[in-house]
């Protein structure tokens, strides 16, 4: 095996001092050097094949600069847009993060923080599924640094970063009455999951105030491992009868694809006949051929957030934080080709 | 702290052996216990917080039954999908996965070797970026066991598992020939990786077998770093002049994105006037307006297969083992909403 490549060697290489090179690869943000010069050191460095000395550092400081990261689904456009941001957050702070899907299972969530606490990662950044309270509270017990992320359990005292789910269904919701709804419906998974009985309290809570039907005929909900054909009976069944819906929410991205891609193949017309409010912002939505409305989490800010929270904790050890963000409702032109 | 549960405990709840809850909480495959049964036990599994005994489980193999996966980047669906299934996969065989994104970065992936490797995985699979050779020559000395996915590098004997890019390519722009295109430009990222050079081998080949116009000026490379605007531009500059396009081939799923959001803008009529193929689905093409080809790739068959290789080598060592998969070229209808 070659010998291993040193900072002194690729100052050396460089032309500069040690400190310069330690400096600049260490990611100091500070603008003391330029950017060439930068762009030579770390472009020598990848040439020689250096590598930090991660094990000297963690020794130092009984760290070891990495951060867990469990999402619900990589698959998904929103756990994998947020891990890529608390990804690069965390580069900046110079931790690695390691992450991995706990398929909305409680079970395989608990097996997931074994193996990442056996891997001795400093904290983790979790999107709990439904029903893993108890391991939120064995990493409490176990003095292990955390912050949730999008999802939360109200009962439990932990930090958290999370959209304001209730108020953001609610501006949804008085959106399409404010376009000329009167009887709108509701797309949702069946689950125990906060954040999504959140949205469908702000359903609620926006239909009374305005004195409109409130009907559990009017919700729909789908099992959470996506079925197309469930989506597309709940739409078909919400457009027919004597009093079809004029509105409809869409309470995640998923329910959002396959509700639009089915709509698109009726003959009802959006945003005349049906107006539409989403949950979630994917790039598929885009080339929808109607105008709609979609809820835009602020991912950037509750990815950095997130991770800011929990190199706090994992440094300082501080207080329980808890965040619920605000959103944007953003009204989506109609994609029209020419 | 509380006790911890053990299979026994569980057995003794359900009212059946040890042996048959040890037998399906492990996920063997075969039917030997009924669906009913199983769900049972491993229900009362998650209620009771039941944790597999992984350190006891390493201590007799010695293995840490964990995978590091590094790809390009999660935030790509072709990344994150591939992701998922390695994920799947890994689990039917009781392996965890842990992953992370190297950013089309050497020196980030360098990093994430050690990071893993730290982490003590019993192999990794890896979706390596351009100057990367030297960090796998690396993992070979060391022994470790390894296979790349998507990517590989012609001159390292490493286990693979990547497309047949230069026959997808060719296929596709045979495709356009036969609908009639006489001048087929490309747009590409500008990269020594192989697979997309590749890529453009199989669309100049393609063109001199039917004696069709080969030249610098009909291939248009972008940076990787995707730059939406130097897509735009390259798409007007092959539109315009006195010899205009008829074909074009996107060689990955972010240059189509922007480019068919952007074509949807022009004056050129989609197919008759500008016939498209593109490399990559991702579910935003779907509703695209005009009928379009894409290949499609073995993405199961891809992730499933990296994941065998790579526990025959982590297990028996096994020979080298090198495939290139066959894609499928699909017609895609156009997005009609009625």
């Amino acid at each position: 095996m070659e010998r291993k490549v040193s900072l002194k060697d690729i100052a050396q290489k460089v032309g500069v001092s040690t400190a310069l090179v330690s400096y600049v690869l260490n990611n100091k943000r500070e603008n003391r050097v330029s950017k060439e010069l930068a762009r030579r050191i770390r472009e020598t460095a990848a040439e020689m094949n250096y590598r930090t000395n991660q094990v000297a550092r963690s020794l130092k400081t009984n760290k070891t600069y990495t951060i867990g990261l469990i999402v619900a689904d990589i698959a998904n456009s929103f756990s994998s847009g947020l891990a890529r941001i608390i990804e690069d957050e965390a580069e900046q702070h110079q931790y690695t993060v390691i992450y991995s899907s706990n398929d909305e299972n409680a079970h395989k969530c608990g097996k997931l923080i074994d193996t990442l606490l056996d891997r001795k990662v400093d904290g983790l950044i979790i999107a709990p599924p439904a029903f893993s309270e108890h391991q939120l509270i064995y990493l409490q017990q176990q003095r292990v640094p955390f912050v949730l992320v999008d999802r939360y359990f109200p009962d439990l005292p932990t930090n958290y970063v999370a959209l304001d789910n209730y108020g953001m269904a609610f501006k949804g919701i008085e959106h399409l009455i404010q376009v000329g709804c009167r009887r709108i419906g509701m797309i949702t998974y069946k689950t125990e999951l906060h954040h999504l009985q959140e949205r469908r309290r702000g359903y609620t809570a926006a239909l009374k105030k305005h004195r409109l039907p409130v009907s559990k005929k009017l919700v729909r909900e789908v099992d959470i491992k996506l079925e197309t054909t469930a989506i597309e009976n709940a739409i078909d069944s919400l457009l027919s009868g004597e009093e079809p819906v004029d509105g409809l929410l869409f309470s995640a991205n998923n329910i959002a694809l396959a509700g639009l891609k089915y709509i698109s193949t009726l003959p009802v017309k959006v945003p005349d006949q049906l107006a539409i409010v989403s949950f979630d912002e994917t790039e598929a939505l885009e080339f929808f051929y109607a105008p709609f409305a979609y809820i835009k989490q602020p991912l950037p800010e509750m990815g950095r957030l997130a991770t800011h929270l929990l190199l706090e904790s994992i440094e300082k050890g501080s207080a329980t934080t808890q965040v619920n963000l605000e959103g944007e409702l953003i009204l989506k032109k109609p994609y029209a080709p020419r």
